[in-house]
Order: C-alpha cells, then sequence, then structure tokens
C-alpha cells in the first residue's frame, strides 16, 4: 500500500465491534436475512475477518437496539423490520406503504386553531388567522409509525376535515378537494429526542431517537397549504433517496 | 366550522407547549432570531394564543435541548446554530459548508482492510478484497459535527490517500484523482442513539440522537467507488430538500 499519513492507528473492538454492526444493521434492512436467520457467530467472524468477540460485541449492540434476537438454541433471527420511505418523490404514507400493509390514522386532534406567525407565514395566511390543526398517529398494521401535527390553510383544511382522515392520506384528500395535483414541498429532516409525550404515543422509551420531519407541501400553482411536523421512530424507518452530483 | 368527527380532544398545555416548541425551533434554525433575542414570555404567549405558562413550558424544552439560554435579566437567547446540509445536491461538507465557516477534518484512522462481504458486494469488488477504509471527525471550526467512516475501492483509495485528507473532501479528491466526474448516490437516512464511542467523540451525551447517513457514491460511468457510514449530530445538523410531487 501507498505511504500514508498519520500514521494508521491500531483499531480497538469497539470500532470493529460498530464497524460490523453498521454493515449487519444495513444487511438486515435491505432484507439480506429475509428468512430471518443471520449466520453464525463463527461464519460473521470468517466473513468480516474479525474475533468471535467482535462479532458478539457487534450482535449485542443489534439487540440492544432490538433489530435482532438471539437464543442459545435459535440462533440470531431478525427481530424487528424497518420500513423504507422514499425522500424522491412527495408521497403520502398510505402510497409509500402500499404493499407493505394497512396504513391507519388514529385521529387524535381536529380542530380550528389561530396560525401562530410562523405558522401563518409560511402557510401566507394573515397571522391569527383560523386554520386547522389534525394530529394523527400513524399505524402500518398494529405497529405505531410517526406522529403526525398538520396545519392546513382554512379553505383546503375545511374541506379536508369532511372526509374520512382514518383511512386517506392528507395528501390525497388535498388534491381530491381542490381538484389539482401538488407541486413542490420543502423539507427539513432531524434527529431529535423523543420527549416523553411522543414517547408514550409512540411506544417507544423517553428520549428515544426519532426522525422529525417538517414539511411544507404547496399545489402545482404554488400555493402553499399543508405545513407538518411528522416525528417518525428512529428504529422503524429509514428514508431513501437518490443524489446526483450535476443537477 | 363544519361539523368534524371524532369529536374535538381537549388539548392539555403540554402539547399546546410541544407545538410551540416546534414553531419556535423552527424559527430559531430558519435564523428568524439572528440578532440572538427572542420575544418575551408575554409578546409569545400573544403571539401564539396561549398562555405564559405554556411558553414557559415550550421554553424549557428548548433549552434542554440546548437550543436558547435564559436569564433573568438577559431575557432569550439563541444558544446553538444549527447548520442545515441540503439533500437535493450530491456535495461534500466542505462545498456544502463553503461560507459558514472553516471545514477541517481529523483523521483517525487510514487502513486497508480486507472488505466485509455487504461492503464488497456494494462496492462491487470480490468478497475479502483489500479495500481503503478512512474515519475522520469533521469539524467546522471548533465544532466536531460529524463522524465519517469511508470505504474506498483499492485503486481510487489508494490515490486519495497521497492527499491532504484534513483539509479536502473525499469527493473532491476522488474527482482529482480519477479525472471524472461523480454521477449519482444512493443514500439511506435514519435516527440512531449514540454509541458511547461516537457520543465520546462528537462530544455530546451517551444516546444522543445521531441523523446516519449511509451513502454509496458512483463515478459519472455508474461505476461504485466510495461507501460512507457519516454520524451527525442531532442538534447541530438539519437536513433540507425539495421534493416534486410529479417527477
Amino acid at each position: 500500500m501507498a505511504a500514508v499519513e498519520p500514521t494508521p492507528l491500531r483499531r480497538p473492538r469497539a470500532d470493529q465491534a460498530r464497524l460490523v454492526a453498521d454493515v449487519l444493521r444495513h444487511q438486515i434492512h435491505a432484507g439480506a436475512y429475509a428468512d430471518g436467520g443471520l449466520p453464525s457467530e463463527q461464519e460473521l467472524a470468517a466473513e468480516f475477518f474479525v474475533s468471535r468477540n467482535t462479532v458478539r460485541e457487534a450482535l449485542t449492540t443489534l439487540k440492544e437496539e432490538g433489530l435482532i434476537e438471539r437464543g442459545p438454541r435459535t440462533g440470531t433471527h431478525v427481530a424487528l423490520r424497518k420500513y423504507e420511505h422514499g425522500l424522491d418523490a412527495l408521497l403520502g404514507l398510505k402510497e409509500t406503504f402500499k404493499g407493505y400493509g394497512e396504513v391507519r390514522n388514529e385521529v387524535r386532534v381536529i380542530q380550528e386553531v389561530n396560525a401562530p406567525p410562523a405558522v401563518a407565514h409560511r402557510l401566507r395566511v394573515d397571522p391569527g388567522a383560523r386554520v386547522i390543526f389534525i394530529e394523527r398517529l400513524r399505524y402500518l398494521g398494529d405497529l405505531p409509525l410517526s406522529l403526525d401535527k398538520t396545519y392546513l390553510t382554512p379553505d383546503v383544511g375545511e374541506a379536508v376535515i369532511e372526509h374520512q382522515l382514518e383511512t386517506n392520506d392528507v395528501f390525497a384528500l388535498i388534491e381530491r378537494v381542490t381538484g389539482r395535483r401538488l407541486g413542490s414541498a420543502n423539507l427539513s429532516l432531524e434527529a431529535v429526542a423523543a420527549d416523553s409525550h411522543s414517547a408514550a404515543t409512540l411506544q417507544v422509551p423517553d428520549s428515544a431517537p426519532l426522525l422529525l420531519l417538517e414539511r411544507l407541501t404547496h399545489l402545482d400553482d404554488g400555493t402553499p397549504v399543508d405545513l407538518e411536523y411528522i416525528r417518525m421512530r428512529g428504529d422503524r424507518i429509514t428514508l431513501r433517496s437518490n443524489l446526483l452530483r450535476d443537477i
């Protein structure tokens, strides 16, 4: 190998274990062990060119994340499926998970509220204007995936809440009631610790990592209609995207 | 307002406080209080149409997140700046933060390793082939932002590590040593809790929320060359993107 600087460090086992865990985590999410069974410790040690102790440490990490289960007789199995949500297209959850299972929404709040200035500004309504606020807990089958808080502009909001929110994506309803297509959305994405209310609602431990997606969606004529704050379970959702160097 | 179902719930103060905190958090990240000062509790209560107790609760949340500082005489100030990283274009950190400050890299590891099968598969090299592994802690000024682990294909990797990794993006170096442009990347994004090594390295508490970005980058002829696992501080990085409904 070519001379390098600085001098390579010796990598402690914890570092190697973290790397093995990273790669295995990806494999699990990619469905590589779809039948549920991982290779034995010995096989993994050979695959990764590391010691069995290192493999054991990596598997302990994944077990603590709830990603795998281990038993003395049963071996190592995938415990938890992560769901992929595409970041490339502007899709509702129900559209995204078509094929995975039934998306249903527990509607927790529907009410008119005075738009706080920041919300009013982004939705381009007067500060204090009445907007529609909706809070939904979204399930895939029996699994709570995300807690969504949505502000809709008055006209669109009042028409949307005439419809079944339990079984429809808000995106689809906006297109139905306006007769227009949605155009573009601006989104920002953060990793945050679950506050205790969100944790209890999403059935995760306090301070568990969540993906917080803020999304402002416009009609195809550029009118902003929908401002959302979406908290997704970090242990259940992977966002996927493709990027180009030259755009 | 039109009749709605189910019956709106009365929203407890904690819920309202969370909403106020969400909106203020966005404002802070958007630079709305760029001079550093937030409005008084009384002004915020009027802006959001909530009680001062609710405002206080929201501000407590933001203080616990390290986002603001509060003093009896000095009022409420922004304590912590979040940096935006675009998800739309394929850019290195240094290219992204041009204008924010100096990006420098603490190179922690450079070594040849045997590619684990999953890495080999994604980089399209033989399992066990020698690939170049680089671990860097990336700073903006004095602030550690992300811990990046990079696997490079052998030819590209050996040429890249001949260059200064402290001050250059790997993306820029790949383009320099190959004489080609990068093409596209596949990425996946998760919220994870910081393991203790990552936490200590990134100077955050154990289990603090991190954004984990896995990115496989190709040359413009489609050859995969660079597989990365990037852990970004959740309290410091916001990812931004724009989406279209019809693509």
